[in-house]
């Protein structure tokens, strides 16, 4: 169950989602945010110093949220190929998760370029993604699923922007495609790519 | 030759592209932008009938050069999967145009995300990409180099995919990794995936 002050954080959270995806963050004031939570400017810096602050927490929460669901499958000792398949079945659950907050996504990727806390915040998750994978790939090629050629941090990097261009696009324009079904593929592309089409 | 009509249209899309880049679209005015452009609103006015129709224009030219790097050699004859290892190259040209401009992407997606007549003029090329790189890999198939099963869509959004998540990242963190390395790698993976490494 979630405690009173739990709630009145998400509500403030939900509030500030809703305006930095309409107004975008710099025109979403304090103001803004407590008045569509209901709540007082005193109870919002009670819990958030700053409107900064709420927007890298709203950011920890779906960074940490992503890296759960994508790498809980990972100590299951199924080979790389197939953890790698269904980390592109799970995206489409953090597609879901995350509609209508994607808007906010862009938001981030803005801040981070002009701001050098957000910065950190977005790259050291960013990072720890990518030696995530890293590894993953070195397993592969120690368990002899993938082709000992690879350069793992190569496969790594293409399988992330794979899925930031992908979650971009999905944001921009939805309907162009099957984000889902186009996620499958663009994994099913790579992986037969580094396996020879042995997966 | 520029003509002094041209010169002054450039220095103030320069001027923009700064603007734009260091403070965002929004808080960017038309007064700073003359400003740092050294020329009067009459003149701003005369060549552009607004913040966004300039915008649009830096927007296009933006475009419209990548457009042309990128399908330049499509009538070459060349097999489709040395076309695309190509464009894997100039990709790193676009990146050097581009670079210092990068901000400006993602000022385009957020506009995008909230303008509907930036969404549309962004969307109008990127569908045009993808339409061109499907017809590319239905190419392909025909001339034999590329596998007879694949879906020339999918391969599309997922080349496409890569690339904006590419540049996406390399706008956010420029040293993370050698980019352009990146690109000829993910571009390696996902060709050896449709042709099984035979490309």
């Amino acid at each position: 169950m979630q405690t009173r002050s739990e709630t009145t954080q998400n509500q403030i959270k939900a509030a500030a989602i809703n305006a930095f995806c309409q107004s975008g963050y710099d025109a979403a004031s304090v103001a803004d945010i407590c008045e569509a939570a209901r709540v007082s400017k005193g109870a919002f810096y009670h819990h958030f110093p700053s409107k900064q602050a709420l927007f890298l927490t709203i950011m920890e929460d779906w960074l940490s949220g992503i890296n759960q669901t994508l790498f809980s499958a990972t100590n299951s000792g199924k080979p790389v190929p197939e953890l790698i398949k269904e980390m592109g079945n799970t995206m489409g659950v953090i597609f879901r998760a995350a509609s209508g907050q994607l808007p906010m996504f862009m938001e981030f990727m803005v801040q981070a370029s002009r701001d050098a806390k957000v910065w950190s915040a977005v790259i050291a998750p960013y990072r720890t993604y990518h030696q995530q994978f890293s590894s993953l790939f070195d397993k592969g090629k120690q368990e002899g699923s993938i082709l000992p050629d690879i350069d793992s941090t190569h496969v790594a990097h293409t399988l992330i922007s794979l899925a930031v261009g992908i979650l971009l696009q999905g944001v921009v324009d939805p309907v162009a495609a099957d984000w889902k079904q186009v996620t499958n593929a663009g994994v099913a592309f790579i992986l037969d790519g580094i396996t020879r089409g042995e997966s």
